[in-house]
């Protein structure tokens, strides 16, 4: 089943086209990104599996052309991998918020639109691009069945008392004020794919899973169902991102608020773009460019690359209490997977938990599925590569069947 | 030596006078309480051991007329405990914020006071009444030594990675935010008597203190020094309190601005005075009435317990996962000392970091020091009554010496 996945943000889509002949077997036909949608000048990345990269720029003022030039570009014959826009039998939506409403995914109808565009005040920038996205394959492909895949309903297991957060009752019945957590599909998908490598039974197991990338998330994955997570009502509360502060005192907002003069917008977007990282380091966002600096001596990149291990390793801690007990621990994303420093770090003093981490294994390591444990370790570590694409194309392929 | 210990609040001040003979072997003579100072009728609490309580409302317009009632009192033919006012050898203030200034305890000069001026802005609320009652002893005691105890001072040996908020850097320099914590005496105090109580050595100990009461704090006491503490930058972080939400999103707390129309003002009040066990239970900020409600099939009483047990052990995990390991578990403050569903909760299912419970010995027991492990439990967890007065007298008569 040949399956389109697309990812679209407020100005940007990515898109994968796969060929899933089973949930494991599969073949990645094609892949791309089109940025700047709405801007004077668009550009279009694309490339078709064994075929060369091509590059694209011109306007794209909406989702529904950016889509469009996706489609042409599948069945052009110099760049495409399709024969005829029938051969997409589904397309998969990355959509941002599912709330309480969509703790699975769906097949794509008019409630479920409904149901996307009433959460748009819990996620004001992500759900309105994602109803954009499905409001042009509507459009462009009146046939073809769509999915809707939530990057919150993984973490819709968690217990009431995981998420409640102790503010007035009222606010969660007004406004659903609660901790959802994102990177649901992520989490799910290493702590499964991570059980397999180490020869645990997923739905009898104590897993954390850390999603590090520029934004990152901490999940405790016990047999299998998320039952808490670092991110929570928005993702910025947890571990320290790119530019994303993290957990911080609320005391701490409200009183840069008013030293500073800033309103509930303007410390938004200082704890949201200037913070985490960056705010820390002033020098970037980037963890790679802080791991240089810090090796080069630079006081601030070394403090916040150690704010961010012992972040991480604190969540560790907290998830074993919670689940009783660990049998795991997992990183994927872009720093997870590329980082072999934050991977040492964070499980560096965990041993009276029963890791025993593989240095040299670890050492330089990047991107490749791999037990980072030694072999007597009780608890497992290991780097799992995450697809979130592909778990988009399993869950449409599965509901359209 | 004889000691006056005072804790002066904006319109309150509690008092304790202790014949300090040894560190451990002391007398307390008299203690009380003062409240409602400024307001049209105040009202006093006194009681000097050995004799019967004495009450009394009368006008008391500053805390200069406070401190003159309760000396008075001291020495009064009936109700009293001194022969003359030169028997108080010194007297000993908590005060509630010592920033970086005072990572110890200072006999008070009037660099100190400068000192405790200058942090008033990080503690506007409590500061400037502890500069009331210092300045009134001045007055009315211009011969004898103060010292001045900080609320913060023993946190102050946190690791620069622990105490620091992903936020601009900036601002640290400038307003000095970071996490500092609260309750430092008490924790000191606990973790101290509770290594005795277990035989365990202070100095070479990882020891998790748990003091839960109206205000709640958890703190990572590492060999004797605090390396870590829920509460942050303001006493708000950290565990769900009576009033407090304890940890919450930065984005929800603008979220709520936007929504409520509050400022930083309202939205700060809100999540000091109407969250935590109150908030969330719509019911009381008392957990005793929480426990008979729960019992009695109250579901957001339920739900609000739960959630402050599951707060306060996942920072048992992920304080044990700072310090490399756990030694010791202790509860103390009005909850710790005496709720004993909160400490069987806490540490159910902490099995795994080697914590054996006895339940039989914890059912029911209330504030009084015990070892509630099993003998053969690696991890001791105790009940340990705290004594802030104790430790604020011990330290000023060691600075006074």
């Amino acid at each position: 089943m040949i399956i389109l996945v697309l990812n679209c943000g407020s100005s940007s889509l990515k898109y994968q086209v796969l060929d899933m002949k089973g949930d494991n077997d599969f073949d990645l036909l094609a892949k791309g990104l089109v940025e700047r949608i709405g801007l004077d000048m668009g550009a279009v990345s694309h490339r078709a599996t064994g075929k060369d990269k091509y590059e694209l720029e011109k306007p794209i003022p909406d989702h529904t052309e950016g889509i469009k030039t996706v489609l042409d570009l599948l069945v052009d014959s110099q760049w495409g991998v399709l024969a005829s826009l029938n051969d997409i039998q589904a397309v998969g939506h990355r959509v941002a918020h599912g709330g309480e409403t969509f703790p699975v995914s769906r097949l794509v109808d008019e409630e479920v639109i409904a149901g996307i565009e009433r959460l748009c005040e819990l996620a004001p920038l992500h759900n309105p691009a994602n109803l954009l996205g499905i409001r042009a394959v509507e459009k462009l492909m009146p046939q073809t069945p769509q999915v809707a895949v939530f990057d919150t309903s993984f973490h819709q297991t968690m217990p009431d008392y995981a998420y409640m957060y102790a503010i007035p009752y009222k606010y969660y019945d007004k406004y659903k004020i609660r901790r959802y957590g994102f990177h649901g599909t992520s989490h799910k998908f290493v702590a499964e794919k991570g059980c397999e490598l180490a020869g645990l039974d997923f739905h009898n197991s104590k897993v954390v899973t850390c999603h590090l990338g520029n934004g990152g998330s901490v999940a405790a994955v016990l047999n299998g169902k998320s039952i808490d997570t670092s991110m929570g009502f928005t993702p910025m509360e947890g571990v320290i991102m790119g530019t994303r502060a993290g957990n911080v005192d609320a005391g701490l907002v409200t009183f840069l608020q008013e030293k500073e003069g800033l309103d509930a917008n303007g410390i938004n977007a200082l704890l949201n773009k200037k913070s985490g990282f960056l705010g820390v380091s002033e020098l970037s966002s980037d963890s790679r460019d802080l791991v240089n600096a810090a090796a080069a001596g630079n006081e601030k990149a070394r403090l916040v690359q150690e704010m961010f291990y012992y972040g991480v390793k604190k969540y560790v801690g907290a998830y074993a209490a919670a689940m009783g007990g660990l049998d795991m621990i997992i990183f994927t994303g872009g720093i997870g997977e590329n980082d072999y420093l934050t991977r040492r770090e964070v499980c560096k003093g965990l041993e009276f938990l029963g890791v025993e981490f593989d240095e040299a294994v670890n050492e330089g390591l990047r991107g490749k599925d791999q037990i980072l444990s030694k072999p007597t370790s009780r608890v497992k570590v290991a780097l799992v590569t995450t697809n979130e694409e592909l778990v988009i194309a399993r869950e449409t392929k599965h509901l359209v069947k």
